[in-house]
C-alpha cells in the first residue's frame, strides 16, 4: 500500500570526522521516501529550486519514488550545513538557507489523496495539519518535530499531533514536549496528547515504543564506523512506516499485533542503521532488500537471549 | 557453588533529587555480595573500622553472605559522600575518607580458597592480583576497574586483568582503557589484553556483551523512578556471577552456551535495576528471588519481536 511523505528535499553540506561533502542531497523527505521506498509505493510532496539536479531527480525515480509532488520554485533548493562534535552525538549547524522552502506550501496531487498511510517530516506544525487535510480516508498517520516547534509553536502543534496515530521524536524532545524527565512518564503524557502510538528515538542507543499499556526497547545497531549521522532519524520513520504499508497495518482499529509494531521499530533501526554507512543518502544507492532482511535477522541474533 | 567477592565495604552519604541520607551502609563488594546472594554462597573478603554497625553485619548474614573473610580494623570504615546530578547521569565526589581501607590487604580465609568463582570489585590491580593467587584452582575470575586505575595504575592492571575470564567496566572506561571510541574495536582491543568474555555498561542504557566472535545487547530497564542509582553496577557484577554460579558454568572450557552468557547479562541487568529503586542497599531488604526472575522475564517481553 502507498506512503505519502511530506518534508524537505535539500542540499546538504556535512563535515564528520571522517570527512566533508560539500553539497550533496539531503532533507527529510529524501531520507524517509529512500528508506520506505524498500517496503512501499512511496510518494513525495515537497519544493525544489531550479538548481535542483536531474542526477538526483534521476536517483529517486530509479528508486520508485513518485515525484509528481516534488514543486519547482523559481529560486534555491533549502541548504543546510552543520558539522559533527569527534564523537558524532553532536552537531553544530553553520548554515541554514530556507530559500524556495520558505514559502513551502504543500498541495497534494489528485493521486496522492487516497494514499492509505501519511507520514509527516519535521516541518512547520500547521502545514503537517493542512496536509493532513487534504487525505481522503487516510489510514495511518503520524510524523516527527522538532524543538523549536516544541518550544515556539507548541499550541499549532499540539492541535496537529492530536490527530495523530502515532509521533516519533528523540528522548530530548520528549522531555521537552511533556516536562517530565523521565521516559516511562513522559510517554504517559504525550499518549494523552493525541498519538496512542510513541516512538522515543534515542541515537545510537536504539528506541523504545509505547503502544497501548506495554512497551517494546530495541538497542542500537553495533556500527564499527559511523561515516555521517545525519538523516538517521528519517530512514528510521522510513523503514517504520514502510513495514507499516508493506503490512496494510491500521493501529487506529487494534489491527496490529503488538510484536508487529515491533517489527516495524526494528525495520526504522535497520534502515537508520544503514544511513550512517556512508555520507548522506550514499548508502540507498547500493543498498538491497535482501540486505536489509539481513540485518534484521542480526537485530534478532543479537538481541536473543 | 560458592563465590568469593573482595572490594569495599564501607559508609555512604548520598544525595539525590528524591531526597538525602547522611550514612548508610555500601561499597562494592556490599553490593555486589548482596547482588550474588541470590544465586549462590557467597563469601566476602573487605576490611571495616570499629564503628561498623552490628545491624550492618546482622543484615548481611542474613543474606547468607558468608562474614569470615570480613576483616575488622582499629579506626573508621571507609566512608564516601556523592551528589547526583538531577538527571542522575553524573555524581560529585564531596567526600573519600579511606580509614582503615587505606591499609586494606586482603587475606583469604583457608575455607575461602578453593571457591570456584572470583568477583575482584575495584581495588588496587595489585590487590587484585594477590587474591587471585591466593586461590586453588578457582574456575572463573573476573572483574571490575575504574578510570583511576586505567590512568595512573596502567601496567599493573593490564598485569592482573591479563589472568581473568572477564572484564566488566563502563563505555568511558572501555574507551580509556583501549584508546577506541568505537565499542566495538574497543572491545577487540580489551579482549587482546586477556579477559576473554567482555561486559561494557552502559548506565541507563543497559549493556553489552561480547564473547567470542560475537556480541549481545540488552537494553536498560526502564524504571518509573530512579531513586539512587549508587551500588548499581555493582549489583550488575553480582548477578552476573551469582547466575553463572549457580549454574556452574567454565567460561574457560567453552562450557557455556553463548546464550547462557546472555542470561548472566540479564540478571545482572534485573539486580541493577532494583537496586537503584530505593536509597542504598535498601532494595535488597525485602527483594526475594520470585521478584527477580519475574523481572528477568519482563525483560524477556519488552526485547522479544
Amino acid at each position: 500500500m502507498s506512503v505519502v511523505v511530506v518534508g524537505s528535499v535539500a542540499y546538504d553540506g556535512v563535515e564528520t570526522p571522517h570527512g566533508r561533502v560539500e553539497r550533496m542531497l539531503g532533507g527529510a523527505c529524501t531520507y524517509i521516501a529512500l528508506a520506505a521506498s524498500y517496503f512501499a509505493k512511496t510518494k513525495i510532496v515537497a519544493v525544489v529550486g531550479d538548481d535542483f539536479d536531474p542526477e538526483d531527480e534521476k536517483f529517486l525515480a530509479a528508486r520508485g519514488i513518485d515525484l509528481e509532488g516534488l514543486e519547482r520554485a523559481q529560486g534555491k533548493t533549502f541548504f543546510w550545513a552543520g558539522v559533527y562534535s569527534p564523537d558524532m552525538n553532536d552537531r553544530t549547524t553553520l548554515r541554514t538557507d530556507l530559500n524556495v522552502f520558505a514559502d513551502f506550501n504543500p498541495k497534494l496531487p489528485a493521486s496522492y489523496r487516497g494514499a492509505p498511510y501519511l507520514l509527516l517530516g519535521n516541518i512547520q506544525p500547521a502545514l503537517q495539519k493542512s496536509v493532513r487535510a487534504q487525505m481522503n480516508g487516510v489510514r495511518v498517520v503520524g510524523g516527527d518535530t522538532m524543538n523549536y516547534w516544541i518550544k515556539d509553536y507548541r499550541d499549532e502543534l499540539l492541535a496537529t499531533i492530536h490527530e495523530w496515530d502515532f509521533l516519533l521524536i528523540n528522548d530530548s524532545e520528549a522531555r521537552m514536549l511533556s516536562g517530565e524527565y523521565n521516559l516511562k512518564r513522559a510517554a504517559s503524557r504525550i499518549r494523552e496528547m493525541g498519538p496512542q502510538t510513541l516512538v522515543i528515538k534515542r541515537g545510537e542507543y536504539g528506541a523504545i515504543l509505547f503502544h497501548r499499556d506495554s512497551h517494546f526497547i530495541v538497542p542500537g545497531y553495533l556500527l564499527e564506523e559511523v561515516f555521517d549521522p545525519t538523516g538517521a532519524g528519517d530512514c528510521f520513520a522510513g523503514g517504520f512506516i514502510g513495514y507499516l504499508a508493506e503490512r496494510g497495518f491500521d493501529l487506529k482499529k487494534g489491527h496490529i499485533d503488538a510484536k508487529e509494531l515491533s517489527r516495524a521499530v526494528i525495520y526504522g533501526s535497520v534502515l537508520g542503521s544503514f544511513c550512517c554507512e556512508k555520507f548522506g543518502v550514499d548508502r540507498f544507492r547500493t543498498l538491497t532488500r535482501a540486505q536489509i532482511d539481513a540485518r534484521f535477522e542480526e537485530f534478532r541474533a543479537f538481541t536473543e537471549f
